[in-house]
């Protein structure tokens, strides 16, 4: 974000916050921040305060920082949004917060993960804008169209429910992939070998963080619950037509899944 | 493959046979093909036959064609071998036969899902080289060390059971994430909007054709079976942390999913 923030000169100044001192001497190596600070010093010098960390860590500091501010704006990028929203609703200056989610990502992270183009043409989310001030809404929708971004709205509770949809579900199903083929690693080492793209892409989110992912599963925990019953029964399906060789409701299923076509390119 | 051997030189002149004569003519113009002919016809002109049709197809036509040929070389690119190499074990020519899977593919088909650079660098896998004459494997390792893939050998029902752990498996875990997405849009029209790149990196195989996948799933039932039940017992395990909130064993199994990394840069 940073990186980005500072190719389209959206920001003349970036502050480096973070609980590692490696992760900032590397960004201002790397020119993703001018300066780093401690969270209390920056806010001073701060317009615009963008929190990008955990969502477990989110609940904890957001609070708090709001009871610090003064007229500075300060949003967030979690990936989940009922709880973080929750959890600031009585602050005396809620209206200063925007609550967001750019939906980009990668499986890594550290300021080295830093990629070329990143949130290109991608949906930003907009929570429960009616809770922020307008001049603050302006200025993160100003954020996320220099960067190249579209924009979205809805309440912080229908985006935890689509988030759990096409996003969590994913990593859970991805995560267990992994699981299942690292299985049968212990037993035949030459597997990997033949390691095709298709097991690449759909393995890619298993290498995602828990620190990051243990706090979303967490918070989205109901909804993620109700799509990985409805996944498993999915699969389930597939199962029972192996076993009764009931091919033909097997090419139905495949047929329905491609369907996915229309919707993504 | 055709593009390939033409751009790499490994072939002079290719000769394309298809039941679907459109594809025949848009191969040509592409310039993938030189000539489109009945089989019976291109049978008696060519070194070496390629067969890269759905795997329930090269079962019928395989052995039917073994009786034809003389002394060229009839290699298959399937994804099962097991069940092809026993349709050829009684052939006259067997020995002329080279039974392969190329690990490298897309969830596109036709002549127009050509991709530059298809092949490089991935596997391909030679089954009972035993059972084919040394001049006919010659030929086969060098047509894919041509077009820049690294071989390994090994016995056709463990090529089964590798493909079922590395590829087929992908294939219904997508399949299964796509159908579960698709029924959750019937409520809601939005929540593709926010489909992020990690959504479209599991759900991309779910874009495969049935006519290929369910004769794979059909040949390679057992295994396929095996690798499912495993994977939906470690989709149980994610539902049981998240329904008993037990995070610790989560963020265990999540750390243990990570060491896909080891394997897959």
């Amino acid at each position: 974000m940073a990186y980005r923030l500072k190719e389209t000169g959206f920001a003349k100044r970036i502050i480096g916050v973070d609980n590692d001192p490696q992760n900032l001497s590397k960004a201002k190596e790397l020119g993703w921040i001018d300066d780093a600070m401690l969270l209390e010093d920056a806010i001073a010098q701060t317009e615009l305060i963008i929190i990008a960390i955990p969502v477990d860590a989110t609940l904890k500091l957001l609070p708090a920082l709001m009871e610090k501010i003064g007229n500075q704006v300060v949003m967030d990028v979690g990936s989940t949004k009922k709880m973080i929203c929750d959890a600031v609703a009585k602050s005396a200056h809620r209206k200063r917060f925007v609550a967001t989610h750019p939906m980009w990502g990668t499986e890594k992270s550290g300021p080295e993960a830093v990629v070329k183009d990143a949130f290109k043409t991608r949906v930003a989310v907009i929570c429960d804008k009616e809770n922020s001030d307008a001049d603050a809404v302006a200025l993160v929708e100003r954020l996320y169209t220099t960067i190249g971004m579209r924009l979205v709205y809805m309440d912080a509770a229908s985006h935890d429910v689509h988030a759990a949809y096409v996003s969590h579900i994913s990593h859970v199903a991805s995560y267990a992939l992994s699981l299942t083929v690292l299985e049968k690693e212990k037993e035949e080492d030459a597997i990997f070998e033949l390691a095709s793209g298709g097991f690449e892409s759909t393995v890619r989110l298993a290498k995602s963080n828990p620190d990051m992912w243990v706090p979303i599963f967490m918070q989205n925990k109901d909804n993620v619950l109700d799509v990985l019953n409805e996944h498993i029964s999915q699969l389930r399906k597939f199962k029972s037509c192996l076993e009764k060789e009931n091919y033909e409701y097997l090419t139905e299923l495949i047929q329905n899944a491609n369907k996915i076509k229309r919707i993504l390119k």
